[in-house]
């Protein structure tokens, strides 16, 4: 039994996830007509009470289209310093759109409207790249799975108005934060221009991620995905993956966001545990002493089948999906336990 | 019974197939760890004798990326001015390379080695853009799939060489002349620098293009390819598609061939029927009297469920594919015969 | 005495001229500050009865920043195939906005309102590059100084307001046209969204360029100028040479067409010329027996210190200007007149 | 009497200069062909050891050329987070590049070569960018013309090499760090990949810049000079400014820096100037008492006919230069010894 807590995107299609999806409608999409992706972009614009959503082979290409659609070339984006636009799109948002970003230094990840503010570049003096877009990701993958408080997001979007800005959400994770928090998305809906949501982590289906937002806007999306390359031709059995996760794995994302608590629990009785990051839903942040190393920790792991992540200065990440079973659980739990140096 | 003629991308996964893919080992290809994925591209490289191969959501994007691999922002390429890569990849070309076009007058889409030499621009001559790639497409899809003469490419090919330049093939249809003209494909996979394939068109797997290329070319497309969000997770299930129809559906193209021919004896000999363009593979062009015009024509097959599409200035598509069968074909040369206007 | 009939370029200030650019008053431009740029600059607006306009190093970078101000990334362009801004500026339109011309077969470089109304992509299908720009040249350069009727230019334009295109003028020699035509640079005004002027091909200043527009364009304009990189400092000395060159150099253009069209006229009576163009201002441009070929006759002028420039396949350009005066004409006249091979 | 100390951009070219300039030789550029352009590049070239140079509008558009020249779209530099390439060209890093900036916390605008190192992306991780260019201003402008050790920049440079990073100075008044620090150029022209200097802030002349490089790699530059539409005809005249500049404006330089000096040593003294930064070279940055605030200071010179500029957050900026004369000094020295709040 191999047990990876690398990330949330190595899960696997269910046995009655793949039947769904193998019983599926398909059409070629490229002509609109595939009735599972059209289901499937209906069934996301409703949860978020808005207008329409589009499809996506992945949610860095939601997110990149998103930016190309806020922005002109020359033009700079705020985000937090963890960023995945950033950090992790192969530095798409100056390949793709010709936008610069004004990194802040956020809390685990979360900026609040005071930095967006005073981020925002005087749009007269044109010296300076004009600022045209804030993004956030809820919740925070390198900050641990930290969840935005919603009144912040809002105070964020009253910003963006005032200065004439755009605001998205890079919500890959954003259904763990819907759960740990119990919101209600249509909030979300009405709080951003655009959300990006992704099938394949929590979710558990194997492909996908859809960019939501306004008709005009998806529709200006199509020519976007067009270009980048993102338009598939009978994809629906992939939509089907993400109708049947939206049906059946939402809910039980509570059950990946105790087993993450536990095991901080049982982290932060470690000796050899420097600090262990709060934890909001499925990703957990942990320090080890700096005399064993991250990367001894992760060997003496593996040793036991389990595989975690390091993040590199002593820090190390674990996340628990959908295939991270309570058999395991109580295996890591047991074995962590144990741990001696 | 609808008969869709209108593109050869609508088919629909075969019962077997279907159950091929679903029955796919999957895993994150993020990680290149999909064993479906990594096994169709070997295949793919192997089929064409070149080092390594990579998968993509569309042929669009792996003509995007082999583009880009290729040039740089402000320098030209040369293509016929039907090329699918000036026409319907929606201004990628320039979009994500930076990079013009300069067309030529090929002969049903096809270019001859003479051509490519005068349309050089003389690369100390900095005012004019530097050419650095040659594009050329086999079968050509608006000029009828029609197919190189392999000479041809070679020569093209030299020129290049003798220039510094790169030679692409987009091969979307290129499975259609290998069976047409009984050629190797490891020929070709010595007179390109690179060479885009498509498993949703003739084959009839639903998703799916691989840029095949040497190693060091597509551990470079890699990164292209995250940049512009084609990176997708549990995508083995696609990939399986391809590989049942690489080992299935190549050798009866031949049938698609056939049937093409057949519908182009039968629309020479009607009277309002102007002029019918050769027919090699699976595409049939052919240009309606003006006195009865191209929406009449397509709106009276419509009427017998017969479905193509229109070119404009009076030219009609007719594409052949998977999902026209015998049963189809005897009704739809029975319904051309008895064509009245 | 070198006379350099190669191009209108070549030209030096005049001692008048350049006394006057030494007095001018100076100031840094990048605060706005410089009096002499701001007095030209609302000159040249006036001339076109438009509400401003822009000093740029060069016509190529004023032509780049109009472009990217109507255009999005992945948008097309239609112009001629002779267009300076696809043939001459090093594939900037690619480079600097990302988009792709859609060249049309123009007769001397012009193209007509019907050709335009064919060449614009069906802004519903999203597969093809969306249309939104047209770019005229007037004169023509590589159509040999050839002017438009103005009522041309004006269905051009009512063609553009139809589909929602902007429509620009790369009037790098468009001062030769109004003189030629007795055209009213008000009525130019009137029929472009935006016009670019050069100082320095036939009006004889040394270095500039202006964009002119509705003052809203032109400031989008300057962050376009800024991030290319076009703000100079101190720059009122070049803006003083065309101060001078407005007020001194207009009306004598009229010299340069008489003697273009004196020498066309012998051109034409010699045997050895196959073709002359027909002159209209400027630019003379003709055809020499194959037999001899182009670079004999360049080599034979040159042995009498007359310089010209060849186009390939045996074309070869005259170019009259200000600093080729009438004495050299006579010259030229005699040695063309006495050619023999 | 107006003693304008905003910027050292400001200056205007004394009498000597204007005449030096006013008797230049010049020609077309764009051939070429203009010898004071010519002599200048030679000039520069000479004085860093390197083998060529070219002439730019504008120390923007030198620099732009630099980050284009050794960088592919989608890369990453690594600046300093004050860098002018970041900050105030426009965000023409991303535009015109593609490219995006890893900023780091240096000292007064002066990074390290241990920072360097740890900022560097690992180049096998695809979906980060991939660092390929190091960026350093010296003197830097936003950190108080403060000099580079030289030592560490040639460990930057070993850091560069170990990476396969290219290395690009922003010299914009890297004259002033050379007069402060006694250093000589060839050891810049040896640490460096290019250099971009600037004619028009403490040298004195009205426009321009160079870059400085290998010959190979200043003939690729000259093309993206043209795509960027900096290629000028007759600019000999501004050329003949620089070269005069250089011949008799570097030396005195030095006066710059001890008036800079002496005026920091005044403020230090006043009760409600709560900090003066180090002064090495000719700007001095300095922070006022947040009772008083920096609009107040502003206006309270102003009325005294001297005029400086706030940086924000209570900081305000003094620049010295060519037409700061010892009688404006004087007057300046006693006004701010006068002050009184």
């Amino acid at each position: 039994m191999e047990i990876n807590l690398v990330s949330d995107t190595v899960t696997k299609p269910t046995p009655e996830m793949l039947e769904y999806m193998f019983k599926a409608e398909v059409g070629d999409d490229v002509y609109k007509q595939d009735p599972s992706i059209n289901a499937l972009q209906r069934m996301v614009a409703n949860v978020f009470g808005m207008e329409d959503a589009l499809f996506f082979p992945s949610g860095t290409m939601a997110n990149q289209t998103a930016i190309k659609l806020h922005t002109q070339p020359g033009d700079q984006l705020i985000a937090d310093k963890y960023a995945h636009v950033f950090n992790f799109e192969g530095g798409g948002v100056s390949f793709n759109s010709g936008v610069s970003c004004k990194l802040l230094e956020g809390d685990r990840g979360m900026i609040t409207a005071a930095q967006v503010e005073s981020a925002i570049n005087n749009p007269e003096f044109y010296h300076s790249p004009k600022t045209s877009l804030v993004c956030v990701e809820n919740t925070t993958n390198m900050g641990g799975g930290a969840c935005y408080d919603l009144n912040e997001l809002k105070k964020i979007r009253q910003v963006c108005d005032n200065h004439n800005l755009k605001f998205h959400l890079d919500g890959a994770r954003l259904w763990n934060a819907l759960v740990a928090k119990r919101e209600n998305p249509k909030e979300y809906g009405q709080t951003f221009h655009t959300i990006s949501v992704c099938l394949s982590k929590g979710l558990g289906a194997p492909v996908g991620s859809l960019l939501v937002s306004d008709a005009a806007t998806i529709e200006r999306a199509l020519r976007i995905r067009k270009i980048l390359g993102g338009g598939m031709r009978q994809a629906g059995y992939l939509a089907a993956g993400g109708i049947y996760a939206l049906q059946h794995h939402v809910g039980r994302l509570a059950e990946d966001h105790r087993r993450a608590k536990e095991l901080a629990q049982i982290l932060a009785q470690l000796p050899f545990i420097r600090k262990v990051e709060p934890v909001e839903t499925n990703i957990l942040i942990f320090e080890i002493d700096s005399r064993i190393g991250e990367q001894a920790f992760i060997e003496k792991l593996k040793q036991k089948n389990i595989h975690i992540s390091g993040l590199g200065q002593g820090k190390l990440r674990i996340v628990t999906h959908l295939d991270y079973r309570e058999v395991m659980h109580s295996y890591v739990v047991e074995a962590l336990q144990k741990l001696t140096f």
